[in-house]
């Protein structure tokens, strides 16, 4: 070999990871123990564990329970540096990832795992209206919106005798528009029935609306009738085939139908991270890659498409976008990775026909606090539901946080709220604004302007 | 007595609380026990353990270990409501406090506990740029305005390879400013030692600007003395006799002296709540009202004003604004009204020349996580320092939150944080965006842009 040549070969290769999701962190994991430089970049400096984000959301958990500096969760590999920075643009022939800051990162190989956003069907104008579930910032957003219907309803009955109907609305039922609801009816009919004196919380309604045919699209149809039923037991009331025409402040449409609602949430539409386009390679109808069976876009096998990004198919059916998946396509990819720089070290390339395979264990999702409903595909193919799932639910979910401290933490705090009903973490923070609610104007009084001045309200 | 008095004094007294912090809540905790109805107001759900808000603020406690709603605090008792309301003015001739949303609420006995606030000393326009430290929204800011500052530090050295100095400077050498001090220097130097590569967390500066000649101005000389040497020991400097004269993005000016600061907290002066003012007696420069031995205005002995709000005289000097007087007031009020209702149904008024009078047990400063100073004077006079005021700071603290599972919840976060130098609750939540910091900027993005739509920003 050439002296330039042995000299490139003997060069650490670099990786860029994009992303500090549960794609991203896993492939970074999977890298760190191989003779590689490590850069990951996310645009926030925190891994948030999704799936209990709607604990957040309803105010059982803190922000803090269920999210991680990332730079703890990788501190202890020398050979990952983290970064806290956004890509604007990326120069694949030339192997480089452009960020907002100006600066270029140059990599050997890419592995971009952003994730996916809310998407609100060309209707941008509604997020303001009906907050999604993605991050910590939407988590506290819902559950200010939330707790302070209870206080407005409260107080508008204290001092004017009436209120406006506790209403909750929940567009998509899916997963997490299931879990929303079933979480607000837990929340006001259980958790805070005796904090109140002039409204009975347990009155509050929870409706979900559902485009198709059937909530839960994607579990069978005995564990959609389960949920159903669960739900109902709760008091959470279901309309299939209910297409949301408008979203404004106090009220939904559905047709030409209005539905009032003192809170409304969105849980209907994801789309892939805007990345995706950004890349240039051909993405399917939610703008997510599409990627062969190495994860790879079209001529590119230095780059990985991970997580709810990646248009994979496995038995003919699409990958959904879920945490499982994420994880498995990160470790793949750092596997894969590890087996190409072998490769060029000489090794005879074993594995490296090995393709991508979704190893799928099942899914679940909770129904208030003592309910569930599980797909288990492993160790044996089952469905359960009620308490059984509900067990089983948490023990996965607990066990699958990523860091020990946060494990031993939010089972603690889940056990003590769970068994006390205690308040968990019900702070409003912020604004105490409701969009839609029918407050009177009261003159602006020196009182508030000088503590607007004095007080910053962001949190 | 006649049929209308006997009506009058046999009808329940309705006893309004103002303000849900140390003296509002001890009140409401006090009145419970009395045959009244009470209502207490607070513009916030939440009670807050403000002498924690600083281990908020350096990302070690979250806002729910030391937050609890007003609510649950006070939920069994039947005879207290709690309205989240902002009172924007009073009647006191007609016994009436008048409400933001227009409602009038009319009062036996009134108790006024709104607290204190930030004073920027007129100039209103640093609260931007330089926090204070009085509300849970507060302490998040600060956290995420120092978190911030390693974070683009970080990115600015790999991108740039270099960085803006780590210069953090608090205005205000008072128990608070020194605890934030204190606290950011162990961050820094401790907690966050391995999470950067190319950073070294440890090079940050921390400066403490006191206007005075001394830092800890209620403290004993020997204690002023001791606090000074921890710091320095810490690596805080600290200037006296030094007063800011502008505050700026990126540097405050002392006199003519331009200091260079990546973060600038405010710890310098407070001010009564503005209702001080609106309640139309004689207060004080602060704007505290001036009030006899018994906690009451000029000529109203059904008004009483607790805590910071109140400007009480003991021994010649004035009480100082913190947590023990507050709780010790609101519950003398609560004792007192409950005289002064027996006496109306015909006792013999046993007890009503009792004036309040402040039980001062003595008071504690933390400086960083293995030192503090402690005044003690109950049980017995004492000035302590270093390990041993520490601990007795951490026993003292953690007991007189209110709420058992605070305290058990708080002590485990604690300890967990503490011994294993862990990763607390340091999240970055909000804007990524830091004023005074210099980043170049670069045109905005498809992502970006569709970003900022999709998913709420609020926390």
């Amino acid at each position: 070999m050439a002296a330039a040549e042995t000299a490139r070969v003997n060069e650490r290769k670099r990786v860029v990871v994009l992303g500090g999701g549960f794609g991203g962190i896993n492939a970074a994991l999977g890298l760190a123990k191989l003779p590689l430089d490590i850069t990951l970049v996310d645009r926030k400096n925190h891994h948030t564990f999704q799936p209990l984000l709607y604990q957040v959301a309803l105010a059982v958990l803190s922000p803090a329970e269920i999210a991680q500096p990332i730079r703890s969760i990788l501190r202890d590999h020398q050979n990952i540096e983290v970064l806290m920075d956004e890509v604007v643009g990326f120069d694949v022939s030339q192997q480089r990832v452009e960020l907002k800051t100006g600066a270029q990162l140059e990599y050997d190989y890419l592995i971009v795992a952003t994730g996916s956003t809310h998407s609100y069907f060309g209707k941008d104008q509604w997020a303001r209206l009906a907050p999604g579930l993605k991050t910590i910032e939407d988590a506290t957003e819902i559950r200010r919106r939330v707790l302070l219907a209870f206080e407005l309803a409260e107080r508008e009955m204290q001092e004017h005798g009436t209120h406006p109907p506790l209403n909750f609305v929940v567009i998509g039922g899916g997963p997490t528009g299931v879990e929303l609801a079933g979480a607000i009816s837990d929340i006001a009919k259980l958790y805070m029935a005796k904090d109140f004196r002039h409204i009975d919380p347990g009155t509050a309604k929870v409706q979900i609306l559902e485009g198709s045919p059937n909530i839960l699209a994607a579990y069978p149809p005995d564990l959609q009738k389960k949920a159903a039923e669960q739900l109902n037991a709760l008091g959470v009331s279901i309309r299939t085939n209910a297409h949301v025409s408008d979203v404004q402040p106090g009220y939904v449409m559905v047709g030409d139908e209005r539905i009032d609602a003192a809170v409304t949430l969105w849980a209907a539409g994801v789309q892939a991270s805007p990345l995706g386009k950004l890349l240039g390679f051909p993405t399917d109808r939610r703008g997510c890659v599409i990627v062969d069976q190495f994860l790879n876009p079209p001529g590119h096998p230095e780059i990985f498409i991970c997580g709810d990004l990646a248009h994979v198919e496995e038995n003919g059916k699409q990958i959904p976008g879920v945490a499982q998946p994420a994880m498995q396509m990160g470790a793949y990819a750092a596997k894969r990775i590890g087996r190409l720089v072998a490769r060029d070290f000489g090794s005879d390339g074993t594995g490296l026909n090995q393709p991508f395979h979704y190893f799928d264990k099942g899914d679940m999702a909770t129904i208030g606090r003592k309910a569930a409903i599980a797909k288990i595909e492993w160790p044996f193919h089952a469905h359960w539901s009620g308490f059984p799932a509900w067990i089983t639910w948490l023990v996965v979910h607990i066990f699958f946080l990523i860091g020990f401290r946060n494990r031993i933490a939010v089972f603690r705090q889940w056990a003590w709220t769970y068994l006390t009903l205690s308040d968990g973490a019900r702070l409003i923070t912020g604004s105490q604004e409701l969009p839609g609610w029918a407050v009177p104007e009261a003159p602006q009084s020196v009182a508030e302007e000088q503590l607007d001045l004095a007080s910053p309200k962001t949190n």
